[in-house]
């Protein structure tokens, strides 16, 4: 119980066998923000495309790097993805905040690939303003919500 | 001034152009933790060869994640790198403490390969410890200091 | 009517949901052709293995294309392809002419695949030659055909 | 003469050894268009971030593609670029003309770098518009102009 | 009868069409060796966490690289696993012995993704080791069983 | 002494720091073969453009899997290659020699380049053919020769 399973008997790091979980619908949500200056958020937000729009670029950063999931995260398997979106907020005047939902028909879940949208927007916010502000912090990224498949549901509590 | 250098006057999108700039020798580090349940903590610094080794896992994802960064950050230049150094530490006991070092010669920066090692390193050990915690949280990825390059040095303050 | 389906209804680009899409048989054909000096399509012609074939190097390059290109496209989906067939012909004496068909069995259409085929095909043999002939152009790369999939049926009119 | 450099004396593939050849600085210029329907060029036209940029997604999508070059093109060497840009115009109300330079400081070319961005870019307008318009045609791409190496300069005569 | 699939009737190479086989459940196992110095091996044997360990770098590698396999195999189809498992064990003091099993639920085997894994497995060790022992050798790198699809079941005959 | 490089006095595995050494011309060639029946072996041998090459394929995927090298070999710095050149030899009726040399102007070797293209040419020869003959091994892949770097010259002796 409470067993890593991604390690064998031995401790060897392994590709879970999932062959013999059902294929379900699966969505995960994850979020977290990068916090930044004022001055930093206020060129962010001014984002037309005549000026230049960082969260598009964000945006398209995250998607794509969903994709590659399974070839930065050791153990995840190869999931076709069904569908990827990602959002932005700005809750207060020193973050913007990042959401990103991750659906697949698939033996297995999600998580992941959200997660690593959300890193990769705010990394790509990052190093679109780093010349203007070099301390900007990416924060609290974690799982919202998923479900489909065996383990069950989730939803964060606020 | 307080311009982003990653888009032009018509605010398109572009990789800057840095053939103009000095070849030097370029050291970025950065930092961020995993913050968890104090059991699930536990499981990993109880990890040993015999029982799998959550860390050494993130490190070699987190190293491999580095020579990845142009290719997950849309307007990043493809640096080889000379060095890429990934450690850990347990400041208490609800979190797991990541710095990573990246070091090139080369005419642009590498923050954002210790950035990109740091974020993956976080969402490996997301990845290996979810069956058991999966409210985990990658927290404060952040640059700590970078030398070499025409924009001075940086070390952030405590 | 007439939306691009790429973006949501901010303007917010996105990877479409086809999860409600069914599992289909899709094959999609596109075609283009590379224009070039009478010469150098000459020295193409003359490929045997003794010599160098340029179009078989081509050929390969298409068809790893053709798996790479849910990287390449940003908003694509990542579709395990059944089948990829590339191949040529020489209506004249100064074009090549390519043709690459895609099939996979998915909820979305391979018609990017069959497109990216056709493209990495061309510059392939621009690369093979362009020591030869600079001014070689890859010409009216596009779709001939698609079918499967819920928006029907299309075929080229001539 | 008039060989085939990516081929040996007995028409064996390679990447040829470039090692004696002096790091100078490249650039290439590659240009393409999309033939489309006036009224999908009406689309692409009023892009705005509110409705969903067309051209930026494509721009980006250039600029990363162009790093991938080495990945696409069999014989190509890794080339670390040092700047790339994309940029788009209406010479007419049936053409979106696409123009990337790619430059560095290197061994070799990087005209296949500025050609592979310019067709990545005009594949994803049509992927971004395919759903209003299949029969869209990425139509004359070819090397504009090149600078530094021994091959000298090129200049496609008008 | 005794034909080269991969090719068609004219010897132009060709990703096959599996569209007409049924998914079904594929093992492969295949398996090879690394021939070193004595001490060299020692070393390994000795890994712990606290000096480094040698095989867990090999087998994550091997499961990494399992997952790229469409991308170095020109003609193989990109096939989404269910699972990877390495093993190593000590015939004797002069050789590691590398097993890696691979799964998938689909419509053609997933040999090469288990070839692939072990060869992988070794070249790390290769690099791993190569500054103290730089005759080692990657030694029968071979399918072992393999099961699921038309084409049979297989197992090496000792 | 004798100590693993690519592991820190306390075991953690790290890409080693290159900068301090000098640039310079770096070669390696590796060498392995793939043992078959000789009926697979004469087909093989019988390749031409016209009944579909083996040996081309091969080549070709191990040209484009030395570019890959740095995204296999999971501490392997990534190195621009200045040549890569891969060769085949028959020397008896039951095997293919392979022998694989990459050359780069670097601050590391290019042995784990040269071993790769060498096994990615032996296992594309396995995919080819496996369909005929599924017993095939790949045999004895080993660094032949290196020059270039402190560690100086190797030549494997006879």
């Amino acid at each position: 119980m409470n067993e890593l399973t991604h390690f064998d008997a031995e401790g060897a790091s392994r590709m879970v066998d999932v062959a013999a979980k059902p294929v379900t619908q699966r969505v995960a949500t994850a979020s977290g923000s990068v916090q930044m200056q004022p001055q930093t958020l206020a060129m962010i937000r001014g984002g037309t495309s005549a000026k230049g729009d960082v969260l598009e670029v964000a945006r398209l950063a995250a998607i794509m790097a969903a994709k590659q999931t399974s070839g930065l995260i050791p153990l995840c398997h190869q999931v076709p993805l069904d569908a990827v979106e990602v959002s932005f907020a700005f809750p207060d005047d020193l973050h913007v905040a990042i959401t990103a939902t991750a659906r697949a028909t698939a033996r297995t879940g999600v998580e992941m690939e959200a997660l690593v949208a959300v890193s990769v927007a705010g990394l790509t916010i990052y190093d679109m303003c780093k010349a203007v502000d070099r301390a900007m912090v990416v924060e609290r990224v974690q799982l919202e919500a998923k479900s489909g498949g065996r383990s069950g549901n989730f939803r964060r509590e606020p």
